[in-house]
């Protein structure tokens, strides 16, 4: 049990924190103060009462318990728990909010006790249960995943995909902490303080519940205590709080989220704490010190094998490929939404089911449990439908303020999948990737350069966006040849090459077939497959751009943010025109040939262009 | 209850419905037959039962029920009812998935039954949320939603917000059918048949939930007559099913979703139905002949009032001119997402707290909420922040394809919000909302013209994006002035003009101050407010392009896929270049006017660019 001196020490290290949450954003003038203080018992108990095993001065030993902060807004609370723990200075946590400090408004890992950026609610809890996955079954070490959450945050569906997720894989190492302080942004959130609709809610999605008073010590040791020895499920602490707890002309009052108390407001403030210890400082306890299994790297791969003759999916290539690279990337493994049979991520599965998991329809909680994985050191591969991945684009967003490692993989790309119909069309899948800074946009069109592109994939750190063909296409490629992140290849050229025709993707091979069209009327173009979109391959376009006189782009995608403007965006100084050929009419259910020839995609389409643009 | 005659009916009708299917499905090559099949007594027992109350022959009666797929792939199921209830031939039903076809391979409202395109999981109970909330709160008709769900959709988190927000709303006209038939796309899902587990969640979150056989039509009956007597909570009827019910070889087979069977497995299928009446049909009961109030128009609105030396947010001015304009349109409706304090739809919720909707921190639920009402006729005006739509693309994407009506408006857009961090800032909403097929863009730079484009908005019928600032901004343009989708301002114009700046919003003023510095330098620019990206003023931007040396494109956005790359689309015979800037550098913590110039988007780094393209 608990010593009166720990319980005192804690009660003596929350003023402490009080202090700093108060101070802190006084000084930057903005901040979550409320939402901070109501939450102080619960993360001090969990820090320094001997809960929480962590080497403060090796964040990354691979056996520390992991916390997120998915209310990323009580940033004052997470970075004053750290300087509670000797970590930070008080000149230092003055800084917050300021340009350039680490202690940004909410979290990012900028800060190294941050392991990914939270801030947009309702994603730590994905982000815990890719880490506990990783503990559990990756690594297979017994460190723990502790998720704050806020009450108004479990409106999110993605916390109820989490929590499904979590029970399902009997994740006990992953322990949730709800401060229910009642209030919301702009009012009361939908049960208040009614602390069994949660109860009832998350025990019924498979978790073990413990309600208690979310400022009581002893109380919330016990909690943690318990949570530490439940065997087949994870553990939700549901405490009432209260927000703005500690002060008390803000403490439970509506109209105090996210705002700093003004000079004489904070004074006051700090008058009601009483004596603040500032010296005083919380010790964490440490890890054991074990470490996973180092993966054993194998330099040189298998050999592909793709007939010259035979059409291949860039679909199943992916699947092929990540089962030929692994014995390379031994950190790889696989996650896919119910689409694996789609996706071929099933061929992964079958050769290393200990490295796939089945995400279910639940894209949110997939990504963000990827992001966990990188975080751990992992190469997640995500896949499902390219326009699935719109379900994500929050998740998606959040990973780059995260420095996620993570390669996204989407199947089933634009109106060529035919008779499904626009729901299954990957058509902004481009667009939305692109936006990623310094993410990798890519979309080879052959199975050997998807083959390398996905290796390419494996050795590059950051957001990386693969988009794959539903329908088998030609094998263009010899598995010798040069794929790079940034590249593109020239596949027909000639002086004579009136027009530039850039493609990628199934539009490469009706750009191909247009090529052989015009051939037979004496009119030659170049053909560039644009493979790698994001870094793009300025140096082919200019040049294409000095030596033809214009550049038809196409694309089975939206005209906006994809493949042609990406183009346009390389050649700022155009001598030439630039014409994009994309998806311009609402796609309907069709053949994948009736639908590309009807939003003029089509190798008949690109003829015309040509045709129009030399006269 | 029920006549053994009714209950005779509806099984040979059941049998016809499964013929149906299959002939459908095998003809068009493709579809999702066992999908279908299991869901066929649940459905046929709705419509045919006297339960469900429409009139086939005015589709828009607003007292009708009403009928949404969220299993979208069941789509042969859902034509097959229509068939069954004599409004679509056998001969229309074989040109399923054809091109040009109204039978799409997931429902789109091209078919006049559909009220929603579905198809994309997870969505169909948010859509019913909708039309629920119409039909109980502003309607105030008794009409009643039912939502066809399936059980691997159950995952998707958007589900759980539908649900938690339906039972906190009451929304008892609003019931939902789970076709529990336990087999996903590549194998079980998470529950299999394990009814209780989603009975227990369903109920926890406020549901009446009703568990039964899926395939005994007594016992189907009877739970929907129960579930129309239940007064204060949402009911939801969990159906045990057989996946492929009917045809022998496939039920409760692994391996047949999304398939369609072969010419020969077909015939078998149908000799296994027996005998088949083809030319019943099913009646289906009329509504009650009831209506709702007609609004009253007001044609003319009260002025706007922004005196022109106190500054005003545009967030603030959406709010204001919400209130003014409801008068004339008085089908409008505020949804937002538990921010409406920042988002100042605040405003219109104090002047009409009947038509605002508080939809909590779930905005997947909001968009789909949203398109249900859409559905019903009104104008729904959503608000978050400009970074949160991102959490809704996929919903956001799926409403171009259903003609929605909705009116997205974010607000805290770009890197100006300063202090919060990226977590918060919009930089890839311009390009996510460009991506929609006839979508609309503005991006309005003071109140007066948000006032005006908020009024053009309402007119509007479509899919719409408005972007609002955080902070206060000057007043630049009088109430008369014209401001139209697809229109720009000229601030700034001289013959002198060596270079065109084009901006919008936050960084028009930034703008505006570089012409300043540079005037006094001798340096004319031309200014252009480009407040509607798209669709765009291509004629403004190319006259500019005749007149000037070169086009800066100014915006508080990433680079790819916003105002710079639509301006960049629009020239694509530039006898200019074109420079983009953008933000380019991961965004961190600090004050608006730090990380404007950080990101090289204010006054200074516009001056600099000016100057070192006339050098």
């Amino acid at each position: 049990m608990f010593s009166e001196e720990t319980v005192a020490k804690i009660k003596k290290l929350a003023t402490l924190i009080r202090y700093y949450i108060l101070v802190s954003t006084t000084e930057a003038g903005s901040g979550h103060p409320t939402s901070s203080l109501s939450a102080t018992e619960l993360m001090a108990s969990l820090l320094f009462g001997g809960i929480f095993r962590f080497d403060v001065d090796h964040p990354e030993h691979p056996n520390n318990d992991r916390l997120i902060f998915s209310k990323g807004h009580a940033s004052p609370l997470f970075y004053a728990l750290w300087a509670a723990a000797g970590k930070l200075t008080e000149a230092e946590l003055m800084t917050y909010r300021k340009f350039g400090s680490p202690l940004e408004g909410h979290p990012t890992p900028t800060f190294p006790y941050a392991e990914a950026a939270t801030g947009s609610l309702g994603q730590g809890l994905s982000i815990g249960v890719g880490i506990a996955l990783n503990a559990k079954v990756l690594d297979q070490l017994p460190y723990r995943t502790y998720v704050l959450l806020g009450d108004s945050e479990m409106a999110e569906g993605s916390q109820w995909e989490a929590l499904q997720i979590a029970a399902h894989y009997r994740l006990n190492n992953l322990i949730g902490i709800l401060d229910v302080n009642r209030l919301g942004q702009r009012g009361e959130t939908m049960y208040g303080w009614d602390l069994k609709a949660y109860e009832k809610r998350i025990s019924s999605f498979g978790w073990k519940t413990i309600v208690l008073d979310g400022h009581s010590i002893p109380e919330i040791l016990g909690a943690y205590e318990t949570a530490l020895r439940v065997r087949n499920k994870p553990v939700m602490l549901i405490a009432r709080t209260i927000k703005g707890k500690g002060v008390s002309f803000v403490e439970d009052k509506n109209g105090w989220h996210g705002k700093a108390l003004k000079k004489e407001e904070g004074d006051r403030a700090l008058r009601e704490l009483g004596e603040v210890d500032r010296s005083l400082r919380g010790k964490i306890a440490l890890p054991q010190d074990l470490k996973p299994e180092e993966p054993v790297v194998q330099a040189s791969l298998k050999r592909m094998d793709y007939p010259a003759d035979q059409p291949v999916a860039t679909r199943r290539a992916y699947g092929n490929a990540l089962v030929r690279i692994f014995p390379k990337f031994p950190r790889v493994v696989s996650l896919d939404g119910e689409v694996s049979n789609s996706t071929y991520a099933e061929i992964f599965k079958e050769a290393h089911p200990d490295r796939f998991f089945e995400m279910y329809i639940a894209e949110q909680n997939m990504v963000g449990a990827a992001l966990g994985l990188s975080s751990r050191g992992k190469i997640p591969f995500v896949s499902t439908f390219a326009a699935f991945f719109t379900r994500a684009f929050d998740q998606i967003r959040m990973s780059q303020y995260s420095d996620g490692n993570i390669k996204f993989v989407g199947s089933h790309a634009g109106v060529s999948i035919g008779e499904d119909g626009p729901s299954q069309m990957g058509l902004e899948d481009l667009a939305m990737f692109r936006t990623i800074l310094n993410g990798v946009v890519l979309y080879p069109a052959d199975a050997v350069s998807t083959e390398r592109l996905v290796e390419e994939a494996a050795k590059h750190h950051g957001i990386l966006y693969l988009r794959t063909t539903r329908e088998a296409t030609p094998i263009l490629y010899k598995p010798e040849d040069d794929f790079r992140i940034g590249g593109s290849k020239v596949l027909r050229k000639d002086d004579g090459d009136r027009v530039t025709v850039v493609a990628a993707g199934v539009t490469l091979f009706e750009a191909l077939g247009a090529y052989e069209e015009l051939k037979k009327e004496g009119i030659l173009i170049r053909v560039i497959d644009l493979y790698s979109i994001k870094p793009i391959d300025g140096q082919t376009l200019q040049e294409a751009a000095r030596t033809t006189r214009a550049i038809i782009t196409v694309e089975d995608h939206f005209a906006e943010g994809g493949l042609g403007e990406a183009v346009q965006s390389t050649l700022t100084s155009p001598a030439i025109p630039v014409h994009s050929l994309a998806v311009r009419k609402k796609p309907k259910s069709g053949k994948p040939k009736e639908l590309l020839d009807y939003e003029e995609i089509s190798r008949g389409a690109i003829v015309e262009k040509v045709k129009e643009l030399i006269r």
